[in-house]
């Protein structure tokens, strides 16, 4: 068993002790989450919670999910051994805090149970304090909030076991031995049983402790150990669609653009300049409606501590107007912030910097330096996962009525890079 | 009810009759596809059959998998009166064959029977040939293939009924009436109910006939009405997970990038000159590797019925080299080459048009104003769900070393622009 990252000092010193939120500060709360899944049904060799999404495994958007939330003390995951450096380096990464990596089993209940043992005061392995709650969940949903956590929690104190359940979207029926139908269930009266689950410790470890071989080997669902070896009748709790496990590979597709589509709802406009706020403004209402974004701020070239702030504030987009020049110069201050700020970010941020041009009497031949420069650079930054790009919005100074609409097609590619942060079209010039 | 599309001749004479394939031509054989849902679980104000999808809507692609099958006679979806007019639009726009519109019931049973009753012998309002077997199908499972339709509809010719089956994603469980767990059942005893199914039309027809009240308005499972009023026992045939339901946004998601994926295993590259023709195979090497296609083929400025060869071999992707000239021209003969190949085809199609240039001595203003022609000219193509795309291929004369890497960055950005279909970037000049 090795503490993956040691950052629990940080942790605790950033994010406070539990009881502020939530949870009543009754008996500590630990997590285990068995990771050790082979990911078949995906038929890649990678294991699905190893799956990039958007340049990140899948895992470490789940122990985000858990990691915010500052009553749960220890975050035990099981990974196999094969495994064991490359979920090493997740943790340090992604400077995940608060994770302590043990083996797994060779079957789920079997990570469990060594999640388990890391926190039992009883056992010779064990490394952390015992907490009075656990809650069990799974690698690969990472869309877990906070309020079906706490309500599992809670009703886990009262019952002594608890699990989200949703309602079932097939009908589900019994095969007779011939493969023929036998009956249909009524879907009205049975429940998926999906995770988080949270057990009082004492309960479910009881339970492993007395399992049997056959159940260890053949049974997936810690609610029935709880239920057939402590006698323990979970409490069952509502749970939102989010909670949904990712299976194949359209689920990492969806994945991706739910994150997608949660990073864009959040832009702040640089400008280099406090002159032209009309236009400014102008581009920015137009950027708030294309991306049915929920907030845009504006700012003057924001310092390092600023944009620690604005990236803390879950936005993870620039928009930089440049209107005192005409050379295609990328924002250098800003992405050096960005990554002082943020060494090495959950998503990628885009940077979009705008560029107003008239194309009379200039070379092709000098701009194409210019662009060519803006390339190298974009190349460089995104080292950082900062995905740069440039709008152009060309207007000829003899027809400025022509100023507006290429302004609305301006916002609208802006709003298109933005959506859809391509990495393949980092550094690319767009023209409006 | 009404005949919509009428294009009932153009299919038969296009695709031949039945029997070729698959399923023996004893007896015809139909389709009914409800669609009067709301689609509540979206959140949205459209039902989740009309919402679009790569901008058409998702029932349009469950009826091109349907259509596609040559002995399926004939496909009655029920809608509601007030969707009508719009599915008639969606039959006619996308030219979908051998459709009949009826009209929804107020529940999913009671749209099926409509559906049944439109094609029963016995019955005033039929319409339409009766067929032996009758597939029932949803309108939000778009990938149903033609080999799991010929499975449960030989399954039902011999038994009566036959319905998919997938294997359990979650336990299901019994909750007792204080909200806590009876009993989990066995997953590996129990599987999904999904969809297709297929009935004997007298067996189904019966079952619907003699339905009580609750059974129409609380049920959900043809199988079961089969078994409870003609006491037969459907036979389960197992599914692939291409078969699940489009239920939630994040399947929409899901769905647009599976297809995405698709429509990008095939190119057809497009070269303006036989000469050159090694620049023309490094490039085209490289966008295989790229894009990991299936197929690549090269041509000479095709022709309307080359053109119409290639999209009916599901190509979506042409890439135009232009090594003759210097300006940014769009390849104007090919794109009204796919516009009368394919009026409204059923994916948009990516052209890129790769240009090869050295900037020196050209004015900026001069190559701008190319540019902003091609912008137009994209907009207008869109039109036509052609998504039209520039790439620029620099390199300067006096460095011709460059010209191997500058081209490997040109293949990157087209698989890129081909990957992600961005309609927000159509007419853009990206820089290699
Ligand atoms: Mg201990
Ligand atoms: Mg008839």
């Amino acid at each position: 068993m090795e503490r993956a990252g040691g950052a629990r000092g940080l942790a605790e010193a950033g994010l406070g002790g539990g009881g502020e939120s939530g949870v009543p500060a009754a008996g500590a709360v630990a997590a285990v989450l068995p990771a050790g899944g082979c990911g078949e049904r995906l038929g890649g060799p990678t294991p699905k919670q190893f799956c990039p999404v958007l340049g990140r495994p899948l895992i470490s958007y789940t122990l985000q999910a858990l990691q915010r939330v500052s009553w749960i003390k220890d975050i035990v995951v099981a990974v196999t051994s094969e495994n064991m450096d490359m979920m090493a380096a997740i943790v340090q990464r992604y400077r995940h805090q608060r994770v302590t990596l043990v083996e797994a089993g060779t079957t789920r209940h079997r990570s469990i149970f060594n999640g388990l043992k890391a926190l039992a005061g009883d056992h010779p392995h064990s490394r952390l304090p015992t907490p009075t709650v656990v809650i069990i969940h799974d690698a690969v949903r990472p869309f877990v909030e906070e309020d079906v956590l706490a309500s599992v929690v809670a009703a886990a104190r009262d019952h002594g076991a608890a699990g989200a359940i949703r309602p079932l979207v097939s009908t589900v029926i019994t095969p007779s031995a011939d493969g023929c139908l036998e009956q249909s269930l009524d879907r009205a009266k049975h429940r998926a049983s999906e995770m988080p689950q949270a057990f009082l410790f004492d309960v479910i470890y009881r339970a492993y402790c007395q399992c049997s071989d056959h159940d260890m080997e053949f049974g997936t669902e810690c609610l029935h150990l709880a239920l057939k070896y402590c006698h323990t009748k979970a409490k069952l709790v509502d749970g939102s669609p989010d909670l949904w496990k990712v299976t194949y590979k359209r689920d990492l597709y969806a994945m991706e653009s739910i994150i997608k589509d949660k990073i864009s709802q959040q832009i702040c406009v640089v400008a280099d300049t406090e002159e032209d706020a009309e236009c400014i403004a102008f581009l920015q209402g137009l950027l708030k409606k294309e991306l049915e974004v929920q907030g845009t701020s504006v700012t003057l070239c924001p310092n390092g501590q600023d944009l620690q702030k604005i990236i803390l504030g879950d936005c993870y987009n620039f928009v930089c107007i440049n209107m005192k020049n005409s050379d295609f110069r990328p924002p250098r201050q800003l992405l050096a912030g960005l990554a002082s700020a943020a060494p090495s970010p959950f998503y990628p941020v885009a940077v979009v910097s705008v560029y107003f041009l008239d194309s009379q009497n200039v070379s092709l031949s000098e701009k194409m330096k210019e662009v060519m420069e803006m390339k190298d650079f974009a190349k460089e930054v995104k080292k950082q996962n900062v995905f740069f790009y440039g709008v152009l919005i060309h207007f000829p100074q003899d027809n400025p009525q022509q100023l507006q609409e290429h302004v609305r097609q301006g916002a609208s590619i802006v709003a298109s890079l933005i959506k859809d942060r391509n990495a393949g079209l980092v550094g690319q010039l767009l023209i409006a």
